[in-house]
């Protein structure tokens, strides 16, 4: 039976904007029986809380300081190991549907002498993956990537240079005026797109077409959603499905204002920040936020009856994230790029088809997990090789399989603010604005290059509103969780090119005739009898 | 005026093995001229205290965390920026004669579709040179790569398989007989050889012969000796120049075997360790050390009056180094690999030809200097751009030119004892066997991976006889120090595809059409009008 994982991803779906993860008014009834179907992992955080880093996380098993992505639009470097280099090391496809977010690096092709335009040059572009469809989110005239979406649009009938900004991006007020989608007035307002043509339905059906037509070799699609994240527009009916009576209230205190630290201080400054602080700019934007996560769950429940009708789902292992969340006003802050829940933990649920994991189906799991551990998960269930001296995430299989297995303590992220007015405001050099988080479950620490950490008790303050990152009585949590960070920091594995299994059965030098440090011939023959004994033996 | 630049590199020669060191013995006249024209960096250190991944921190000017190099043969990952890059991308040559230790990463070649044979191949097989003379130390049969030398010698009627191991490094003894010159009880014979056709003489020939040939196009010529390092065989007259009255005493106290650290004591007990403690072996070894080092002083005098004779010397920088050191013996430890100064300090010289440069001449600079600095030393002279996003060291042109700058104060260097017998003895993971030394001009500080730190006060212990790891009155000096190895290990610069400007200069999202967080039409247009009157302005 061949062996496929799909790899369903969200973009800026929070961890709690889910029914199964206990939010009190959202409907996501597919997703939450896709949780029931397999193992949902409640504590699961990415790599970066921006999408392009993130992303390169999920796509090479690696923390950002290893693959180099640290921001959106920075070109991952030709040579990174992909998932599709690790997949198609054993002949597997990784084939992708949506987006990734992935910037070329036609600089260090070129330096190489690849052709950006051949074949190899434009895999490795596009992060490693076989381009089925790549949607990579909306962008105004002039800057788009070409898009199979835009040339849907026209196919059928939507018009126009950018159609996609111009219809599936732009709304439609009650008098029948088309406005900016862009603009957050407008996000109670129904796109002007038809619902079936959306970003959300197109995807779908474009992942369930490569299915259809896959052939025999195994492959790992990666279906991308470009929702819930902005620009708010949601098409009818889900643009009306939530009022502010849906909307939680948001999560915040003047404390948290008063004393930020001072990356945040500079973030809770920022537009997309103090919009929530508009009287019930906070409310429209949510609810449009919640009816593009009930849309993708719809299509989701659309897929997965297409997958059990087909029988692709008995064979197929699914993957369903998000690449960070978004703090929709929450201590004060908008967007994502930092530490909090809000914007660093999603939703993660693994369903294994085969028998191995049936024990386990409709647990939650709250042990510690990362999105770099996505790829392991798929390399590992589709029977390829684990390479230990490149990948730095864990498959989750063990857990999803009931194995007793030793599991890690701490998770970290990373985030840069060297592109942030903080940098200026704080007068920082542009190479040293990083900050990493570490969190062991209970306590989360913040290191930030130059300005002091931050730390916070998600036991005893699992709302995150009070920093301890200066308080006298947590010194020894802070040198405890700072130990982690240096720990991590030097966990980096950049030896690439040789395996740990190579340096594991090396044979010594002098076997090779090479005698350091031999005084005499019979030296020589005494460590090169008994190094032949022990191979023997 | 064309700006060339001759790198010159040792193998395994001491920091201290120099006249101009103060050395008592050794005679080094030539080399010491070199000084008297430029800057002595008094407190130069290597990044990492073996050949391969030192080699690599010189000719990528980054440390061995971020090139993945972490140990001899294993490949320089296809796409790492090296020298051969820098200059390249401003129209300079990187050429080598003599010896890189680089493996090429074939591998890596093949999965980005790179053919290893092409002319781009061989130079990334080559760690970024374009080969004149590749001379990378004595091979035994079956391991050795091409070498000229090789062919050189069979030219010149010294016959073999293996010529170099047959002629080269084998000795003569007293009655006519041919030995193998691995084994350290024949070091005080002669090499079969005659001096003229040795390795040093070579090396040196074919630089001149590069030198003189060189066309328009300005050049960094990398001329790297094999000598002194093992196999421990000098050509006569070199052989016998030094006797057991000229070696320096063993530095080492019976407490420092006693108390070793845990990895240390695995290295003291190695025989290329325990070879000193055989009486006379030491006298017998070093005598021989110090005869190549002079032989490679002779060359360097008639390279530099060829020099000067020819006017090339007016038109280049010289640089002149080591890779690493040579325990020789002292801490009760042979060969290199660990963190004391007879190990990971190294000479350098650097001679500037340019005005500026006149009022250092002769001066001994004892600002910490890195190994990693000589690649930017070579673009700024030459010219070209300083990727700061790349490169981890830093020119020492502003030193040599007497410029006022805030000069490092801290040098690192990094070892991975996971093909020491340390890994298994000591039960260490292979992933988990890294150690960081920090220095910063008094306190040597070593973080290990799972194991005690090590601490040394080089002001009050200059041969670094004590080992203030544990002791309890320096936890602040420790806790200071390992700060310093915290924001080393932050430091890395992953980020190879974009630049440190990019960011800087960069506008906001919002100038393109991306209005993140804006409610209406009236703030994006206040947005934009601010944002056009502050760029005009």
């Amino acid at each position: 039976m061949s062996k496929n994982v799909l790899f369903i991803m969200c973009d800026q779906l929070r961890n709690d904007y889910l029914g199964c993860a206990g939010h009190p008014t959202i409907r996501t009834p597919h997703i939450d029986a896709l949780a029931a179907r397999g193992v949902r992992f409640s504590r699961a955080y990415v790599q970066s809380p921006i999408c392009g880093p993130s992303r390169m996380c999920a796509y090479t098993g690696r923390y950002v300081r290893s693959h180099g992505t640290d921001y959106n639009n920075v070109p991952l470097r030709v040579g990174e190991w992909t998932l599709g280099d690790h997949l198609n090391s054993f002949g597997a496809r990784a084939v992708l549907c949506g987006k990734t977010h992935a910037r070329a690096d036609i600089d260090g092709m070129k330096r190489l002498g690849i052709d950006p335009a051949s074949p190899k040059g434009r895999q490795i572009g596009e992060a490693g993956f076989e381009v089925w469809d790549r949607l990579d989110g909306m962008h105004p005239p002039g800057l788009k990537h070409p898009s199979h979406y835009n040339d849907y649009l026209r196919e059928n009938g939507f018009d126009g240079d950018n159609p996609w900004q111009d219809w599936a991006a732009s709304v439609v007020d009650t008098d029948g005026t088309v406005k900016n989608g862009w603009l957050n007035e407008h996000a109670h307002l129904p796109a002007r797109i038809p619902e079936e043509h959306s970003e959300t339905a197109y995807a779908t059906n474009r992942a369930m077409a490569f299915i259809e037509t896959a052939g025999d070799a195994p492959w790992c699609l990666h279906l991308s959603y470009i929702k819930p994240h902005w620009p708010m527009v949601a098409p009818a009916p889900y643009h009306a499905m939530y009022g502010p009576d849906d909307v939680v209230p948001v999560v915040r205190s003047e404390a948290e204002r008063d004393s930020a630290h001072p990356v945040y201080q500079v973030a809770q400054d920022r537009k997309h920040a103090t919009i929530y602080n508009r009287p019930g700019a906070r409310e429209r934007v949510v609810a449009c936020y919640m009816g593009l996560i009930t849309q993708i769950d719809d299509h989701i429940g659309r897929l997965m009856a297409w997958l059990d009708e087909t029988g692709r789902a008995e064979d197929t292992l699914i993957v369903f994230t998000s690449d960070h969340g978004d703090y929709l006003g929450d201590h004060w802050m908008g967007e994502k790029q930092f530490f909090h829940d809000a914007a660093v933990r999603v939703p993660l649920i693994v369903v294994d088809p085969t028998p191995e994991a049936d024990a386990t189906r409709g647990t939650v799991d709250t042990r510690l997990a990362e999105m770099i551990d996505i790829l392991p998960t798929t390399v590992e269930f589709m029977g390829g090789e684990l390479r230990s001296n490149i990948l730095e995430g864990r498959s989750l299989l063990p857990l999803v399989r009931g194995e007793n297995v030793v599991w890690r303590d701490c998770v970290f992220s990373e985030a840069d603010f060297s592109r942030s007015p903080a940098r200026q405001e704080l007068d920082r050099p542009t190479d040293q604005c990083r900050m990493v988080m570490a969190f062991d479950g209970r306590w989360k620490y913040v290191h930030t290059q130059g300005l002091r950490p931050m730390l916070f008790d998600l036991e005893a303050d699992p709302d995150e509103m009070t920093d301890l990152g200066t308080h006298p009585d947590y010194e020894a949590v802070r040198a405890r969780m700072k130990n982690r960070v240096l720990d991590w920091a030097f966990g980096g594995k950049s030896r690439i090119t040789q395996t740990d299994a190579f340096i594991e059965t090396k044979p010594p030098e002098f076997a090779k005739g090479v005698f350091v440090g031999f005084w005499d011939r019979a030296e020589a023959d005494q460590a090169l009898a008994a190094y032949q004994q022990e191979k023997a033996g």
